[in-house]
């Protein structure tokens, strides 16, 4: 048995591409539009971890999706949880968690979805101006 | 960066823990007990596959959580799609999305988190009783 993926549904798949390859900093490894279906799937990864990918899902025709709390996140580990935080928050991405302790973040897609950052190995040392940074909204 | 896992709250610890380690098959990689924010996250893997992981926030207190459409699915691969079916199935599992064409099925955790369960490889040949067997709900 092995993990595959987690699968969430995105309603502006250009804004979503924008967010996970763009701005968080995924890979597209696969695309497959099914115009029978009218949706189209988008595979992305982390580089140098093409195993365990998350999917897109895009619906041509417009679908609402509300956040569900039986949904948490998704998780990735970098290697500077504060230059990820920064270059996030260059892009425009609201860091809803800072990473106050040089350990954990928390931001969110364009449909809502939480997604967690976790510094590498050991936290870093607590820094200005994260450690003095409030949380934004729920995450 | 690196996957890590997907996250997913459950209201009922021990009927979570039946689904997805006795009958899905994970394996349990951590567990960490928190009383002084009154909960328990436990973390899952597939056999030889501790890497992906999904985690569990169990909270001690009720809490409710309705399926939100933004949060797609897990997907496992399996080695013989009708085999691991047939072992749910015998558990109690509904199978909510039978692998008809020897390739895909789904299930739901308790919660109803749909879980995607793929074959490894090709799909097998299409054989009874999967391949007239209904879908059942939603997944």
């Amino acid at each position: 048995m092995k993990y595959l993926h987690t699968m969430v549904r995105v309603h502006d798949l250009e804004a979503s591409l924008d967010f996970y390859c763009n701005k968080l900093g995924l890979t597209e490894v696969a695309r497959k539009d099914v115009p029978a279906g009218r949706f189209t799937l988008v595979f992305l990864a982390a580089p140098g971890d093409r195993e365990a990918q998350v999917e897109l899902t895009y619906n041509w025709d417009e679908e609402e999706y509300s956040g569900g709390r039986n949904f948490g996140h998704l998780a990735y580990q970098v290697d500077d949880i504060y230059a990820a935080c920064q270059r996030l928050m260059d892009a425009g991405v609201v860091i809803n968690r800072p990473p106050r302790d040089g350990w954990m973040a928390f931001i969110k897609s364009p449909d809502g979805i939480s997604i967690e950052l976790l510094q590498k190995g050991k936290p870093l040392p607590v820094k200005e101006p994260w450690a003095s940074m409030e949380n934004t909204g729920t995450w």
